[in-house]
């Protein structure tokens, strides 16, 4: 463990000095021959005959029962866009930091050069054996819909966390929020702004709850029947929302809207935006790094919740507050594949660690210690 | 680090108990939010778009200056064979610690599923962006050579590590060995016995600084220009060997010889072999995990020096002498390449650790601090 002062140091600053992130550790010390001898050669072929005669035994004699590989083609980096693999791993590092810190969890970075879908599904099949699951981060929709459903049945968990951690958290932040105001979630109106990974993630788990009074808003107005040229993804979103058929604009999808979820651009949600909704306005303006709208502004125009992924400001909606309890429990209880039913478990798990939600707290610090047990053993039942 | 009394286990006990050797740390405590926004979200958006401005920054913002990658498809994993790449784990975690341990270099494994040397190759170029290097390990011959040769120019160092580094660790050795038996190097008849990757590599390091006298010898017997069905690996071997021709067996190889050098199985260096030698006998017995020759047996029948690859024997000529402190070199002096020069060189530094060798003492420890620094400062002159 580095030990400096880190508090003053601008991020490019404390990077520089860390000069990576994380470090690779020996459990044990190999100050003996003995000891090299019992972890190299000729010791580990003792262990390597075992996990060729019963493969199983993979996950008691190596790291594998507690390794994730986080994924990226660099495609779709925070707010950033494509900036590539090499610039993506700054991201990975600090995915993998969280996921050791908050939940003991070995990950390793690895940025794929190749952003096309094949290359990424094949590379990740191939890499597989080390691992014991695989975290899909920051790769661009449509494409990571495609890779992770391609994915599904290798045998150890295959999650894109933007999508599926982002929809947790957000519905954890939903059940809180509404009963803070004192809304019931199947009645309110929800628009979701931003119809990329984590949009359409959200959407699809609101509407596998029932939840029909959904709008989609992506750069180019309300998704619906009407507009021709739509990715399958967006397609598929048709189905599960906007059943009017509504063809307008963000500010026609506002109003009147009891919650704003904002996964899309900087600065959007405006003052006219927000004072078109429904009383207590509930918003969560998680674009990165920079959100839809600023807390402070958000509060001054009447807003009554407001949170964003930000580790800076309060009330943090980020899937950093998930991916590592939901690994564990993924890791732990040797599930191969994660469903609807799983994220549901998880969303309500981390929602009731606040059993009375109010304006200014209705989701768990991410530096709350009960987080990622309450999420791990959420899935307990889904035990494999 | 685990504290346990491991000297007492059995080495799969001992794999057992540590559960994975290796983990992955957090460089810095992430104990405050203050600390989180520095690593992640917002503050990581500047390092990536430090890197997406200027890929250089690569070096200087993440883990890329000192990782390394150790790429196996579990096609050649010590003596043991064809295991697969699952069973592989324990040699490439023992790998990994052993570069943490001994040069601070964070390496993690890469177990890849497909022995097809297109998809290696392919699966290398896209995982490199996170690493400073590729240590290539346990890929049998000859895909290892093709595979290894075809990444040359991916502007990182890539090293098949069985073929390098033994060959310079055998190349120290041999050093020092005939000096302590006051032989000349280039006068000597060398038979290596195993033509695969190692052997192969040994061969062409001795032929590179001019030895003639050499017979290489695979399980069929001597290589000659009479034998058929010769991979193209071993047909290169026959203008660097055996320059009278000789087609004959191991015993027949093996008569006047000074140096044996086995890289090849349990137990094929039997008495009648051995006494057969010339004068003051040198082997070197590497096969892994069982030598060729017990050091005990050796002795009795007469030999002058004789080292093992093994921990728990005297006198270890193992590439793990070498593999930390050579990359330590090509990722300190940023080197993108490597060549026969620097392995000569390396294994100068290496042999001149004991300037004044004897027949129980002529390779140093691994347990030896000065080796790393050693062998990696060699590499300065080809610094890039």
């Amino acid at each position: 463990m580095i030990v400096f002062m880190v508090e003053n140091l601008k991020a490019w600053e404390f990077h520089k000095k860390l000069h990576g992130k994380l470090s690779v550790q020996s459990k044990i010390s190999l100050k003996t021959k003995k000891r090299l001898s019992l972890a190299y050669t000729p010791g580990v072929a003792q262990a390597v005959e075992a996990i060729a005669n019963d493969p199983k035994q993979v996950y008691t004699l190596t790291i594998k029962h507690n390794s994730v590989a986080v994924v990226t083609d660099g495609s779709a980096v925070l707010g950033l866009g494509n900036v590539g693999a090499e610039a993506a791993l700054p991201v990975m590092e600090g995915k993998c930091i969280i996921f050791k810190e908050f939940a003991g969890i070995d990950a390793f970075p690895i940025c794929i050069k190749s952003q096309n879908s094949d290359d990424i599904v094949s590379i990740i099949k191939n890499i597989a054996p080390a691992f014991g699951g695989i975290n899909i981060e920051d790769i661009s929709a449509p494409r990571c819909f495609e890779i992770e459903e391609r994915l599904q049945n290798l045998g150890i968990p295959v999650m894109h966390d933007d999508q599926h951690a982002t929809a947790i958290v957000v519905l954890a932040a939903l059940y809180n929020a509404t009963k803070a105001v004192n809304k019931k979630i199947q009645t309110c109106k929800i628009v979701v702004v931003g119809s990329g990974a984590a949009g359409t993630a959200v959407i699809k788990l609101l509407a596998y709850l029932g939840l029909k009074n959904i709008l989609a808003v992506d750069s180019k107005g309300i998704i619906s029947i009407k507009r021709t040229a739509l990715n399958p993804s967006k397609k598929e979103l048709i189905k599960i929302t906007n059943p009017e058929g509504i063809n307008d604009d963000l500010k026609v999808a506002a109003k009147g809207a009891d919650v704003l979820i904002g996964v899309s651009a900087k600065g959007i949600f405006t003052k006219e935006i927000i004072q078109s909704m429904n009383s207590h306005p509930i918003i969560f303006a998680m674009a990165n790094p920079n959100p839809e709208v600023l807390p402070t502004d958000a509060k001054k125009w009447g807003v009554a919740i407001i949170g964003t992924g930000r580790s800076d400001y309060p009330n943090q909606i980020n899937n950093a507050l998930v991916f590592p309890g939901f690994f564990k429990g993924l890791l732990k209880y040797r599930i191969t594949k994660m469903d609807s039913d799983m994220k549901v478990k998880a969303a309500n798990a981390l929602a009731n660690l606040i059993p009375s939600p109010t304006e200014n707290n209705f989701i768990p610090s991410i530096l709350d210690k009960r987080v990622v047990p309450a999420i791990a053993e959420s899935l307990k039942q889904f035990s494999q």
